[in-house]
């Protein structure tokens, strides 16, 4: 049997590695066109801030072997030819043609099955400027490795980021480590669009200013400026001097080749795939970032383009297993994505609020905001929890996170129970490992999934930041600060009008609330928020409600 | 409705505050024997380690309230009695006989709902010298206060701990860092019996003795000595000197109240409650360590002695829920456990191999070792994953893990896994949240599931380091190591006839390996080691494993 693959990063490799384990004889090659292969790509920003010294580290095994041609060949048993272009692939006859960069010559190679692991690239958005010194994308080694070598050479000072997706969050942690002054533009009104809801992003960006990232949202750019090199960067409304920039306003599938070939892809982008990484064609395979994906559970039927090097190295392993005759369907994704910024980590799972109403779902959601561990453990951390649930079965359809803490272990647990369709039930009552290093006795995923289904229930009245701040706005509720008095004195909610009551002295002083307008109960974390809201139930208060997340959430 | 909660530690004051913000016309009161009520008992160790300053954060609010009667009386509404000893349970007339200690006092208590939160107590062992001056127990602030006084004020230099479990592998760090010196004895031939499976065990041993800890398996204490004061402790084969001693041999149900009431209880301790906390009489409910568990998915039938902080107050909301009329039954528990030792977490959650061979389950396991992100990241940290499945329907049934590492992240997404029923292909596909700061692109427990199911495809053929050990001593294996030169020179297994050729060399020196012997083949966690099978195999050799986990999970 002879496998031809085509790409080399990380689906590709993948796939080879675990073919040649599984059928010996197989005869498999895997051309790329780049010099290098099976590089760890997502570390690029890790070298830029220092993490690690020598770009080589990327491209060598963990035991400090490149990983080569002969590295391949020696201990994995396959082929790979380097700086091999595919240039068109004839599916009567099962050839593909092939350019050897070096030598400049073209042949036609033969295969039994063809993996497309063709990858993706960043778009370049219609702007002028691109090719100006010092505009980076981020996507391969020698970008990460020019971007340090001329910061330092060059003594760049000032760095402007186009987009506020991942790449561009780990930049500017990366740039700000090396001292650069950082500017983060993003068309939308909000960081991480399309990830994260815009509550959970306002509060992640609240980190990032601090940090001294300067954000600039809602306006698009509309040009970069220099003479040779980058000077500065246009937007719709100003313009921001700059001697470096790095654009990454996200990813591309090159689909070039398949669709050249006839082979079924999305009008705006994407192999189509069944569940073993099949293409239209059944002796063609496409995985990574040149496929598309599905969601694993339904919830959203059309097929998804999510460009990572974990689903990759999944399908490798599904087209694998299906070449060599092992029938194991990929289940599909669930849109998971973690990026660390700075001291929190931001990350989200499942379908968010926005976008499942703008999928017709009925669902409801509830913000918590807490200590990551008992209160008495010196190292005890704050974050914020986002959890949708579906009204109608309860189901977990999504997470979004952020915080100072550990927020990726909440996440997998989520993206766990959202792809086995649990529901708040199921999770509520997963027996966690808790011990007060790693955790309060009710792990605040599960903290966050009792409290929305109190809400689900009508026990829990909750509002969000955003619309308790809109009716604070509006003049048609009023907040109520129910900490003890030395909290209050130390820090509160910068508005006025915010009435302070200690929950211990609620109910005596009862008549100091408004009776015509909404009330809004908070505390540090809305523990206590809840708590009055019951407290003001029960003596007749029906229009109360709590703000969920309390000061700790609290993204403004 | 009259509510009366007999306990005041965990489920009690959960069940209590959940029921007044479910039912805020409930007449709720509970009564505590002791003088503290709500204390976080799980940090006693982490006060005496220094963690933290003073011993009443255990008993404070996190805004630094202290939990006391005034406390539940003013902010959530129910009443609370100290010093308060139920004595009796009058179940026809629906009372309960209690005693005021500080007045001598005795009357009867009525209600229309009784919760029995009467929590555990630690097992004395039938041995001498326990009341001795220096002895200490660990389940009370007291306790706690006493130990870190006594040992400033006396000096105390040398402790023993009896017993190996959670509360003294938590002391042994504490009494460490405290500058002690400590010695732990463990009558079973390993730490964590009963939780953990031998070569886990192990594994975490080695890092207590690199800690200093000095370990004494496998020998009983027969007593402890002293005039006043604790001078040593006796096993069964020596004479231990120590100035304190900790006891922590286990906890037993507090279930006199309940059995002398005539409510069926296990033999052998602990009330039996249906999945609402119901006991034999549907008026009175049990919660917390008092009461038994069952295990969540079937696998383990009988009744379940599991006290712990977390699931008592998932009983106390399970019981306020049902007294309320909501039907929410408790799934039960997978026996999750996790504990901090030093730089290293151990945990472990559902059944282990041990346990299930005990059960007569079918089950194959794999045990993974490695970093946990990618090499590049000077952050890496080494760990070890044992994981257990179902030969039948591949689900997965115990995990067990260890090491310097974000353990408990990967223990929660075992137990969400296991408590939906998960299948080794179901964990593999979970789309779990990738950055290089948090895990290498494919996550090591979807990577030791893979492992696992190459196995159970008999793709894979390892074995576990027990074994391997077991036949190189026996003489019919020889142990083959595939790193590179580099590697070899740095450290290898301390053994005699290790054949070492680097992997990639092994095709061509085949020729140098026995044909009579089992090859076992490993490098530094077996990934390599398990390519050298796959190799040889396809080079005619069939009696070829590789050693699981390689070097880094080594427990020897």
């Amino acid at each position: 049997m002879k496998v031809l693959i085509i790409g080399g990063v990380a689906c590709g490799p993948k796939t080879a590695a675990r073919l040649k384990r599984l059928c010996p004889d197989a005869d498999i090659t895997m051309i790329e066109k780049d010099k290098l292969v099976s590089y760890g790509s997502c570390g690029l920003p890790y070298y830029v801030e220092g993490v690690f010294p020598d770009i080589e580290e990327l491209i060598n095994t963990p035991a400090g072997v490149p990983r080569d041609a002969a590295f391949f060949d020696k201990t994995k048993g396959f082929k790979v030819l380097t700086q091999t272009e595919a240039l068109s692939i004839d599916r009567k006859n099962k050839t593909v043609r092939v350019r050897y960069a070096q030598s400049g010559k073209e042949e036609n190679s033969a295969y039994d099955k063809l993996v497309l692991a063709t990858g993706g690239y960043s778009f370049r958005p219609p702007i002028s400027g691109l090719d100006l010194k010092n505009v980076w994308f981020m996507t391969h080694p020698d970008h990460a490795e020019s971007m340090k070598r001329e910061i330092k050479a060059q003594g760049l000072k000032k760095a402007v980021l186009v987009g506020a997706g991942f790449i561009n969050i780990e930049m500017a942690e990366a740039l700000v480590r090396q001292g650069l002054d950082v500017t983060m533009i993003e068309m939308f009104d909000q960081i991480m669009p399309g990830v994260l809801d815009k509550d959970i992003a306002m509060f992640a960006a609240k980190h990032l200013k601090e940090k001294g990232v300067k954000l600039v949202l809602g306006e698009g750019v509309s040009g970069i400026e220099g003479k040779s090199s980058v000077e500065a960067v246009m937007t719709n409304k100003q313009r921001i001097s700059a001697d470096m920039v790095v654009v990454a306003v996200g990813t591309r599938p090159n689909d070039k080749l398949a669709r050249d070939a006839g082979l079924m892809c999305m009008e705006r982008g994407g192999i189509i795939v069944n569940a073993y990484g099949q293409t239209s064609d059944k002796d063609i395979y496409a995985g990574g970032d040149c496929a598309l994906n599905h969601y694993m559970n339904g919830l959203m039927s059309g097929p998804l383009f999510v460009p990572l090097g974990s689903t990759a190295n999944k399908h490798g392993r599904i087209i694998a297993n299906h070449i060599a005759g092992l029938s194991t369907p990929f289940k599909g994704i669930t849109c998971s994505g973690i990026v660390k910024a700075f001291a929190y980590a931001v990350g989200r799972t499942g379908i968010g609020e926005k976008q499942a109403k703008e999928l017709g779902l009925d669902v409801e959601t509830f913000t918590w905001a807490g200590p990551d561990m008992p209160h008495y453990m010196s190292e005890s951390k704050p974050f914020i929890i986002k959890m949708i649930a579906s009204r109608r079965d309860r189901k977990v359809i999504g997470v979004q996170l952020a915080g100072h803490s550990n927020c990726s272990k909440r996440l997998d647990v989520a993206a766990s129970v959202i792809s086995l369709g649990g529901t708040l039930d199921d999770l509520s009552d997963i027996d966690f490992g808790y011990a007060p290093p790693y955790s309060p006795p009710i792990d605040p995923i599960a903290t966050c999934a009792q409290m929305l289904s109190n809400k689900l229930d009508g026990i829990a009245k909750g509002v969000c930041a955003l619309e308790a701040k809109s009716l604070l706005d509006s003049g048609k509720a009023v907040f109520i600060d129910v900490r003890t008095s030395d909290e209050f004195e130390t820090v509160t909610m910068p508005y006025e009008n915010v009435i302070h009551i200690p929950l211990d002295e609620l109910k005596k002083r009862v008549g100091e609330l408004p009776k015509d307008k909404k009330i809004l109960a908070y505390c540090k974390v809305s523990m206590r928020g809840y708590e009055a809201q019951r407290i003001l139930n029960s003596l007749g208060f029906d229009n109360v409600r709590f703000i969920e997340g309390g000061i700790a959430g609290w993204p403004f």
